[in-house]
C-alpha cells in the first residue's frame, strides 16, 4: 500500500510525464479538463499560513435559450482531527473553521465543513462516541452552532454531519447529516440509509440504517442531497436521491487506505455519470490513533492504529469528467463552480433517464425481494 | 482527444513512470495487482504472427474450508471489422476466427468471440445491417456456426452477440447475445434492456428493448450474464443480473472516443464493486467509415467518418482490482484466470447485499414510476 506519505498520483504524473502525455493520461483519467479557478492571492495566502491545500476548479455548460447560466460555488472540506482522538469533545477544535473562515469569499456556495462522521468508527472506543451526540437538532453544541452563524454569515448552505439522538424514539442513534440554509435555519436532515457492518468499520451496533428515505433540499442555489459516507458503495442510493432531483449528491465519508482506496475514483464518479448530477466525494485525512487495542477477530493483531484516512476529496460531473483530487496528506479546500445547467444538457443528449425503464426494475425489485424469490437462471 | 496512435495509459506510465511510484499509481488506478499469466511460448508466437495483443492476468481468491478454487478463464476478443463496413457480409471473416483459434489452449474458458453488436450502428446505413441478421436461433449463419463448432472443439462457453429477427412477434429486432454451451448448443439468449438514443448512436430506430429481463446462465464454469453494450450505463442492470446470481457480467460493447472514453474504465469497474461479482468490459478497436454520409443534426458536418473505436478492454474484480485494458489500437485476446470463490469473500467482508436494504428501494421505486409521483423535496 501506498505510504501516507506519498501525496497524490496528479502530483505524481504531473513530475513525470512529459506534456502531450500528462493532456492524454488526464483526459483518459478525468475526462474534459476542468478550467483552474483564478483564485485571490488573499486565499491562497491564508492556505499557505493556515498550512491547508488550496485548490479550485470550474465545470462549464453550453449556454441555453430558455435559461442563464445556474453557477454555484461548493467547497469541500478535508480535514484531520487536530487533537488525539481521545481527547475531550469539547477540547477538539471544530476542524476546518479557520480553513473555512478564511478562504471562503462571501460568494453563494453551498458548502461542507465536516466531512465524515466524528472520530468514533472504531467499536472500541466506546466512550468516546457519546461526546459527539447532540441532544436534539434543536440544541446544538458550538460546532454546531457555529456553523448556523457561518451558513448566514457567507449566505452559503452547510452540510454538517452529526450523530443525532433520537430521544422521541427510545434514544436511537443515526447517523445524520444537517443542511443549514443559508438564512441559519435548519432547511432539514437526512439519514445514513446504509450502515456498514465491515469489519472494523461495524458501525451496525451504533446505528441504526436510516428511515427518511432520499430527501432532496431545494436550497437557493440548487437541489442538493447528502449520500453519508458507506451509502456510496450502493449505486441505489445515489439513484434515488437522483429521482427526487438532486444536482449535487454530497458524498462526506472517512474511509481508510487499505479499505476502499482504489475503489474512491470509481464510486462518487460513476453515480455522477449514471445519474446526470455532480458528486462531492469528502475525505478525512491522517492518522487516528484510539486508547485501547481492538481487532476484528481478523487474525490481525490487536491494535490501536485505525488506519490511515486518505483523502483524495474530488468532485465529479455528469459528463464524466471530474477534479483531480486533493492530497493524501493534508488538510484541503476544494472550491469548484458548477454550472448545473450541464445536469440537464447530459441527460438530454445520453437520456439514461428516459431509457432507464424503471417500472421493469420496480417489478423485478418488488419480486426479487420477497423471501421465496427463485432467481432467474437458464440452465442447460 | 487523443490520436488513435496513442496506444494505452499503462503503456504511457511504464514508460515514464519510476519504478516505486509505477506500483503506487498502479495501486491507486487498478486495486490490488492482479497476476500475470505466464502464457506458452507457441500462443505468443501465434500472437506475434497473427498480429493481435495477447495478455493474461489471475485474480487469486484465499482458499476455503469448504470449497475449492473454482478457477475458470475467460478469453476477450477485440477486435477491429477487417473489410470496410459495406462489404458483403458473406464476404466479412469472422474477425477473431485466427486469433481465437490459435491462442486457445483447450482448457475450460468461457470466451466471447464477437465484442459488439455489428458494424451497423450508423442510422445512415440502412442497407448494411440486414446482412448480419439471422432470420432464427435453429438456422445460424456461417460464423454463429463456427461458433457451435468451436465452443464443442474447445469445451468452453461462447458468448456471440448477434441481431435477432423474430418471426414469432411481427420480425421485431431484438440485439440479442446468444450463450453456447461449451456442450455446442444453444443455452440460451439474452436481449439488450436499454436501447441507446444518443446522437449517432440512436439505435432505437432499428432495436426494440429487449422482453427476457435479466436471466443468468449456469454454465459448467459458472453462473454468466450479458449486459450487452449501451446496459452499461445503466447501474440498476448490472445490479439485476447479480440478483440473479451472476459470478461474471459480459459487457460486449461497440463505443467510440468522443461519446464514451472516459466513462469506460469506471462503469463495467463499478458494477464489478457495487455487485460483488467480475465483469468483462469488451470493446471493439479501430476506424469505420460508411459510405453514406451522415449526421445527428447537431451542428457539425455530414460525414462518413463514425469515429474511433479505442479498445481498452478489461476485466474488473469484486475486491475492485482490475486487470490494465487492452491496447486502444490494435487487436486483442485479453486472458484473465478468475477464481470465482473471490466474489462471496468479498461480498461476506463488504456485505453490499446485506446492507442493501432492497426491499426499502423496491418501495420507493414502485412510487417514483407512477405518472403522478411528486419527487421528495424539502424546502425552507
Amino acid at each position: 500500500m501506498a505510504e501516507p506519505e506519498w501525496e497524490s498520483l496528479e502530483q505524481c504524473l504531473e513530475k513525470h510525464l512529459p506534456p502531450t502525455d500528462l493532456r492524454e493520461v488526464k483526459r483518459l483519467l478525468y475526462g474534459k479538463e476542468t478550467r483552474k479557478l483564478d483564485l485571490p492571492s488573499q486565499a491562497l495566502e491564508c492556505a499557505a499560513e493556515g498550512d491547508f491545500e488550496l485548490q479550485g476548479y470550474a465545470f462549464e455548460a453550453a449556454e441555453e435559450q430558455l435559461r442563464g447560466p445556474r453557477t454555484v460555488r461548493v467547497g469541500l472540506v478535508q480535514n484531520r482531527i487536530p487533537l488525539p482522538a481521545e481527547a475531550p469533545v469539547a477540547k477538539q477544535p471544530c476542524p476546518s473553521r479557520s480553513a473555512q473562515e478564511r478562504s471562503s469569499r462571501g460568494r453563494s456556495l453551498p458548502s461542507q465543513p465536516r466531512t465524515g462522521p466524528p472520530p468514533d468508527s472504531a467499536r472500541s472506543h466506546w466512550q468516546l462516541r457519546f461526546h459527539f451526540l447532540l441532544p436534539s437538532l434543536t440544541a446544538v453544541d458550538p460546532a454546531q452552532k457555529w456553523s448556523h452563524t457561518l451558513a448566514k454569515k457567507h449566505n452559503m448552505v452547510v452540510v454538517s454531519p452529526i450523530l443525532e439522538r433520537d430521544g422521541a424514539h427510545g434514544d436511537v442513534l443515526w447517523n445524520t447529516a444537517v443542511v443549514i440554509s443559508n438564512s441559519g435555519a435548519v432547511l432539514g436532515k437526512t439519514r445514513k440509509n446504509h450502515i456498514p457492518r465491515v469489519g472494523d468499520f461495524n458501525e451496525s451496533t451504533y446505528y441504526m440504517e436510516g428511515n427518511l428515505g432520499h430527501p432532496v433540499f431545494q436550497t437557493q442555489f440548487g437541489r442538493i442531497a447528502v449520500n453519508i459516507c458507506y451509502g456510496r458503495h450502493h449505486p441505489l442510493n445515489w439513484f434515488m436521491y437522483s429521482v427526487n432531483g438532486a444536482d449535487i449528491i454530497f458524498n462526506p465519508s472517512a474511509t481508510i487506505g487499505a479499505l476502499s482506496e482504489s475503489m474512491w475514483p470509481i464510486e462518487a464518479r460513476n453515480a455522477a455519470i449514471a445519474n446526470h448530477c455532480f458528486t462531492c466525494a469528502i475525505n478525512r485525512v491522517g492518522k487516528e490513533h484510539f486508547p485501547h487495542e481492538f481487532t476484528s477477530g481478523d487474525g490481525k493483531k490487536a491494535h490501536k492504529d485505525f488506519g490511515y484516512f486518505y483523502g483524495s476529496s474530488y468532485v465529479a460531473a455528469p459528463d464524466s469528467s471530474r477534479t483531480p483530487g486533493l492530497s493524501r496528506t493534508r488538510d484541503g479546500l476544494l472550491v469548484a463552480e458548477l454550472n448545473l445547467n450541464l445536469c440537464r444538457q447530459v441527460n438530454d443528449v445520453w437520456n439514461f433517464k428516459m431509457t432507464g425503464r424503471y417500472d421493469m426494475y420496480a417489478r423485478e425489485l418488488a419480486e426479487a425481494v420477497q423471501p421465496d424469490y427463485r432467481p432467474h437462471i437458464v440452465r442447460e
